[in-house]
Formats: C-alpha cells, sequence, structure tokens
C-alpha cells in the first residue's frame, strides 16, 4: 500500500530533511521508525528536502509498505516510534503512484523574524531575532514584488562546494532550470505576549535552494536601508548571487504547506 | 558591586543549574559569561538549585562583581555573551550582604501537562504529554490539600545514591528539616491553539527536592484512579517516599518566580 505522510517537525537538532550515514536526520528517523513497524527497510520520500535547522508544519512523505494497515494505526505507531521533535500529523492511503515530489502544484514557506530586545528561550529556536531598526513597510512594498514568473538565479545557493550535478539536482528538484512562479508574497505582524513577530509567507510553485532564505535576507537589507524598496525588479534582473542580499538563518524558516495536483491523490486508473 | 539577576532559561539541553567540569550548566555559562564581561573569575549564586531539564521563568542569582557597570550595559553586555536558551530579564544592584538563597519568602514553580493525541515538537521540550483519561476535577480537588505547613518527606527525593551530607544539602538548603509551608497549590487549565494544557501551580516557603515533581506524580495518580481525591492528607502523614506516586518527569516543570524579604533588598546600613 502506498501511503502519504504529513509530518511536522523542529529542524534544530537535525542535520536536515535528507538520510546521510551517522547523522540524525528527519528522513532517517522516520525511515527507522517504518522499518520498527513494518519488519521491512523502506525509504520514505519527501516532496524535498529542508535544511539543516529547517523546520516544518506540513512537509509530506511518500511510502510504499507491506499489508494493510489501518490509518489510525500507523499514525499511532509512527508517533510512538519517533522522536518527539517529529510528529506524523497525517497518514492517507493513496494511488500506487503517488510520489512526494511529483504532481506539487504548490509550496508555502513561512519566516519567522523576531523583533525586541530579549528572545525568550522558548522561541529562540524557531525565529531570527533581530533588534536593529527595520522600516517594516518598506519590507511590505518589497515582498509582493516577486510575485509572478521569475528567473531566481539571484536568490539560489551558490554552493560552491558542490560538484555541478549534486547543485543541479539541489536547485532543479522541484521544477526546470531557475525559473519559478510566486503567486503570492507578503508580510505580516504578530503581537505574541513576548513580542511582535514579522511573519514572511511565500506561496509558490518550487524553490531554488536557499531560496526563500535568500529572498528574506534581501527584505531585511531592505528593512535596514541598505537596499531602496523598489530594488527587487532589479536585483531579478541581474541573475547573479551578489545582488541580492545575505541568507537568513535557518531556524526562522518553516516549510508550511504542500499542496498536490487533486488527480495525482485519486485512485483512478484510467489517468 | 553586588547584583541580582533574574534569569529565564530552557533547562532541556543543560546538566542542571549547578556549576559542573566539563557539562554545561546554567551556572557556568553564566560564570564564563560573567568572567568575559569582567574579566574576573566569579561564581554566582543561584536561590536554588534547579535539575537537568527543569526551566525557569524567573531564577535568581547573586554576584558582586567590580567596578561600576550600568545596569542595562551588563543586561545587554549578559544576552550577547550567554547561549540563546539563558536571558537575563533584569540586573539589578542590591545591598553588599544580599545573597540568592538568603531572605527569600516565596517561590513559585509551574508544571505543564499536554492533552491531547499530538504533543507539536515546539511544545514537546516545555510539557509533560499524556494522552491517557485524566480526572482533571479530582486533581484540582487534591491540589489544596497541601496547603499549609506540612512534613513533606513523603514527597522529598530519597536521592539514595548520595552521601548523607550531600542529600541534607539538597534537601534542606531552603529551610530547616523537611517542614515547609505551601502558601497556594492549585490547577487551571488553558486552552492553547495546539491542545489542552493543565497547569499545577504551587507558592511555598521552600521546596525539597524532587518535591514539585512528587507532588505532581501523585495528582497523576489520583486523576487515573490509582489513588483517592482525599489521599494527600495519609500521604503527608505517612512521612515515607513509597506513600506518594513516581517523579513527573524535569520537562513540564519551570521555576516561575522568587520573592525576597523587601528588606534584603534595601541598602540600608542601620538594618
Amino acid at each position: 500500500m502506498n501511503w502519504k505522510l504529513t509530518l511536522t517537525y523542529d529542524g534544530t537538532d537535525f542535520h536536515g530533511w535528507q538520510i546521510q550515514p551517522e547523522k540524525a536526520t528527519v528522513q532517517g528517523h522516520l525511515a527507522d521508525a517504518l522499518r520498527r513497524i513494518t519488519g521491512t527497510i523502506v525509504l520514505p520520500q519527501g516532496s524535498g528536502r529542508t535544511d539543516a535547522g529547517v523546520h516544518a508544519l506540513g512537509q509530506v512523505a511518500s511510502v510504499e509498505l507491506p499489508g494493510n494497515i489501518p490509518p489510525a494505526s500507523l499514525l499511532r505507531a509512527l508517533n510512538r516510534a519517533l522522536p518527539s521533535p517529529i510528529r506524523v500529523l497525517d497518514a492517507q492511503p493513496v494511488p500506487a503512484d503517488f510520489h512526494a515530489r511529483r504532481g506539487v502544484i504548490a509550496k508555502t514557506y513561512e519566516y519567522r523574524i523576531f523583533r525586541g530586545e530579549l528572545c525568550p528561550p522558548w522561541l529562540a529556536r524557531y525565529v531570527y531575532a533581530l533588534n536593529w531598526p527595520l522600516d517594516f513597510a518598506a519590507m511590505q512594498a518589497a515582498a509582493p514584488q516577486v510575485e509572478g514568473e521569475y528567473d531566481f538565479t539571484s536568490f539560489a545557493a551558490n554552493d560552491p562546494d558542490l560538484t555541478a550535478r549534486r547543485s543541479e539536482v539541489l536547485n532543479n528538484e522541484d521544477g526546470p532550470g531557475n525559473i519559478r512562479r510566486i503567486f503570492s508574497s507578503n508580510f505580516s505582524l504578530r503581537e505574541d505576549p513576548d513580542g511582535a513577530v514579522l511573519i514572511y509567507r511565500v506561496r509558490g510553485s518550487g524553490f531554488l535552494h536557499h531560496m526563500v532564505r535568500n529572498l528574506v535576507g534581501t527584505f531585511l537589507d531592505i528593512g535596514r536601508g541598505h537596499l531602496a524598496p523598489d530594488s527587487m525588479p532589479r536585483i531579478l534582473d541581474a541573475r547573479n548571487r551578489s545582488a541580492a542580499g545575505p541568507t537568513a538563518p535557518a531556524r526562522g524558516l518553516f516549510l508550511e504547506d504542500v499542496e498536490y495536483d487533486p488527480a495525482v491523490l485519486i485512485d483512478d486508473a484510467s489517468h
């Protein structure tokens, strides 16, 4: 039986999603839990990688498991077998040809920036804490400038230490080349009891490696006045990583949601 | 100059408050930060120890530092020097004879129990997640039964692996013998977006080692029906650790507040 698993995790203590020998990763923990539950060695496939320290509110994985496990039993067994920073929110049987990386029509990411003198310890793992002055209105004005279909080379990781082949895989796993469509890109403000949190939310057809963190680093340069509020079109045009701002830290980033073409979730032999 | 520091910390990744060679502790990190700021080796004294994994919302430490540092500068420098799981909320100059362990008139602890199938990863470090049925009304009825002055031997850590001397220090650092006064002891319910959290809050003159966690473990035995709701007076009378319930895990426990006799905070040579 083929399964779609929806996961949430705190990425702080993991070396990212992708399984690696001798390292704690989300995919590795999930494979290990599934092996203990089913007695079979399987490798669940994610909708994409998340880097070390990046969190997920709704990562999706697919995996083929032997037998007919009731979904509620699989869900319970997985949450018992997994460490507490990884939780499975949903386990759903899907057509045999469903694959978490295929049929994705949109992904949504959220980036959280804490504002204030003192970031409480229980938020520190989940936000980028910044106390310097920021022109939030300028950042709000800049965010929608990347909505539409663009070449996002300026916001793609350089990955100079990776071989050309690996870099290509990283950048292209959710689409061809460096062109992506951004459906929405905006900042909002959430007043928490502990302080204000600026939330950047972006929904797009796919994202290049480090793209959200590089966008946020650039918006922060605009907020600090290092770049003009209308810089985004020029930076996109440059198609050069050095035109954009720095990479914001992983800890503020959450993969919030992965949306699929409904057709890939419907068991219909004719499609 | 003598200082009163108020600290909050996430205890998950520390071997408790007390400094230990080669281990990450809160006192150790604080001493290290103070040494880097002042160039002097000092040992800040806490209002009491917190065990490994126990958190603090308002732990108090005292320390004598050379020179005249403006309080705001010390606060900023400390929060820069400390790792993000430890934050200093307040730095206040106090009389030369102020010591964090003396003149304490009350301490307040909070214990958080998460109810629900799925504890979100970002709460897992700060709650005891329990999904089995609990008679919350029985727990609420039992909590105030420990208000008043009692011998809390039944709720004191056995510490069988400690020498008698060390055990005595642990149990008696905030008062003589095993008699303590509990001013208030109650349960409340907080409905969070992620699920319900039962909150046990207890304010007392002082607490024996493991006392709050042993009280909570006993209230949970009452909630599960293993003990009658009116068991607390009998358990107190027994003066025997085996009469009470198990020790609840450290991760749900927060030292919330330490209150001092106002006289110890006033710089008056005549007192």
